[in-house]
């Protein structure tokens, strides 16, 4: 399967993701605890993954899998990373206000290029790197808030600890991704087999996220277990699905492409659901967000075409007898 | 001289142009008629390279000077396309905004760039055309009204017409450009003949145009000769001193590198101008002030550095015994 395919199918999933959430919906608010969403992908993911680990240790050559404690051991580090960094997310929260916070989740654009390159010693191009950060100023460009939006004065009046815990944040998401794409890339271990380890241990997490929320609510509503479907509808199940999926997708990427293809894929996923909202849910277009676009498809053309395409000149034309005197200016080698 | 000096120094000065002009003004208005601010700034430049003209003449070999009719009559055009241009703009802002019209201001550096192509013959990369792209997307992002700013809807609801005539102006604006360095460039003659036949011509067009408003005012101020100098005060003459070296730059750019150095030079002005306002005119600095600076900034660079500086990936570091395994894909050629 080709990584692109698998990156494009990577950005309609996450773009329906945020459509469907939004449709999940009854007048603004959910009928069903959000929380039991992650659980459950985290299950479907596990369930999916170890059944086609099941199908292919029945065939010849059987898939290769480390089962020593010193492998497994690293499998829970990425959701431990999660862990902290949605308590981070709520610390931050306290100090900033959604749009900005929103404005700063970007930046994990920018620690992603720089973790991939410090700890997966992956080499980049200057030309890359300058698309990375163009990705990440398209983006906030296609976010900035229009004439009558919000408030004026919210983005650089937040108290220093809101943007010191937002780069946190930043670090604390691009590591989590990292540290992912080191685990399934460390041995060639089948990806069923660590994905099984991978989601076993996050099914754990969320399970225990579940467990806190009763301890915290006071058992009010019962234990979670006889609760989980409450609200339910159709278009809940297929949050869940749909989140398993883009998981899932985003497993085979960090093990067969890396961080930058995913982190293309769910950039350009957000600004499909801008593009999106413009039709279903009649949300204004906005100039910036238009600029925004286009700066993202240009750091994608940088970031993924082949460097001669990008700094080729045309051949010659033939020469007119009409054109210009050479003069003795070439801008190019003269700096 | 070297190109990026003088293209610095349009820069510099093309930026104080705006800051003088505001500087100049008496409780927002002007003391004086703004019409006979680019006449002398005309005058100024004709005289400048009169001077330089007699002195290179002096000297052995002296400098080579077209006379003939057949050459001569190409210098008025410029002129006839800035006085089309003038009326033009003038229709345009019947129908948008101005801060529409200054948004739509910023599609000359795309049509610079196309007829810099199609008449000069010139080739550009890939990555250039992007960086052109890049350049006018990074300018018009800077100049998004925040929020609180003007009203909500101008800019996607103009007629066409006005639409219409935004593009028109921006081909007549970069038709001027690229006509003028085809005149500098189409021959060997000094810089400064060439000069002195643009501004002679220069200084009677804008001489008709004082004619011209005297007329339609029914000289009731008296002719423009006698009010030439009514209102001026030291910063007027820093405005037309100012003006009138700008020009000579541009000449110069126009003859010994083209229309887009031109084009990057008064961009990068226009920013500096918006940051030098944040401190002198307490303008507030925006996130797409920021943002738009950023993507400038990459366009430079893309456009202008070594193309082999762009694209080679750093030397690989030395093998670490902990560093992944190659997992058999490459993005970079699977394409």
């Amino acid at each position: 399967m080709k990584w692109y395919l698998v990156a494009s199918l990577l950005t309609i999933l996450t773009s329906s993701q945020g459509i469907l959430t939004t449709l999940s919906q009854t007048n603004g608010k959910y009928k069903y605890d959000y929380a039991t969403i992650p659980f459950l992908a985290e299950v479907f993911k596990l369930i999916v993954s170890s059944v086609f680990l099941w199908r292919e240790r029945k065939k010849s050559p059987p898939p290769k899998m480390t089962t020593d404690w010193k492998s497994v051991r690293l499998f829970p580090i990425p959701s431990v990373i999660y862990l902290i960094h949605n308590n981070v997310q709520f610390a931050t929260l306290m100090y900033v206000d959604t749009s900005t916070y929103q404005i700063m989740g970007n930046l994990k654009i920018v620690t992603t290029g720089i973790l991939f390159r410090l700890f997966l010693k992956k080499k980049l191009s200057n030309l890359q790197w300058m698309a990375i950060v163009l990705l990440a100023v398209g983006t906030t460009t296609s976010q900035v808030k229009g004439c009558g939006e919000a408030s004026c004065d919210s983005l650089f009046s937040a108290p220093i600890q809101g943007y010191m815990l937002g780069i946190l944040s930043a670090c604390l998401s691009a590591l989590a991704g990292v540290y992912t794409e080191f685990l399934m890339k460390k041995n060639n271990d089948s990806l069923y087999w660590q994905n099984v380890q991978l989601y076993t241990f996050g099914s754990i997490f969320n399970m225990a996220r579940l467990v806190v929320d009763d301890f915290r609510g006071g058992f009010e509503k019962g234990p979670w277990w006889q609760r989980l479907f409450n609200g339910y509808s159709i278009t809940t199940w297929l949050v869940v699905l749909n989140l398993g999926s883009t998981g899932l997708l985003v497993s085979w990427l960090m093990k067969y492409a890396d961080n930058i293809v995913k982190v293309y894929s769910t950039s350009m996923a957000m600004l499909l659901t801008m593009v999106l909202s413009v039709f279903l849910f009649s949300f204004k277009p906005t100039l910036q967000l238009f600029l925004g676009i286009i700066v993202c498809m240009m750091s994608l053309h940088m970031y993924f075409a082949p460097p001669h395409m990008l700094v080729d000149i045309p051949p010659a034309i033939k020469s007119d007898p009409e054109s210009l005197v050479n003069v003795p200016v070439d801008h190019k080698t003269d700096s």
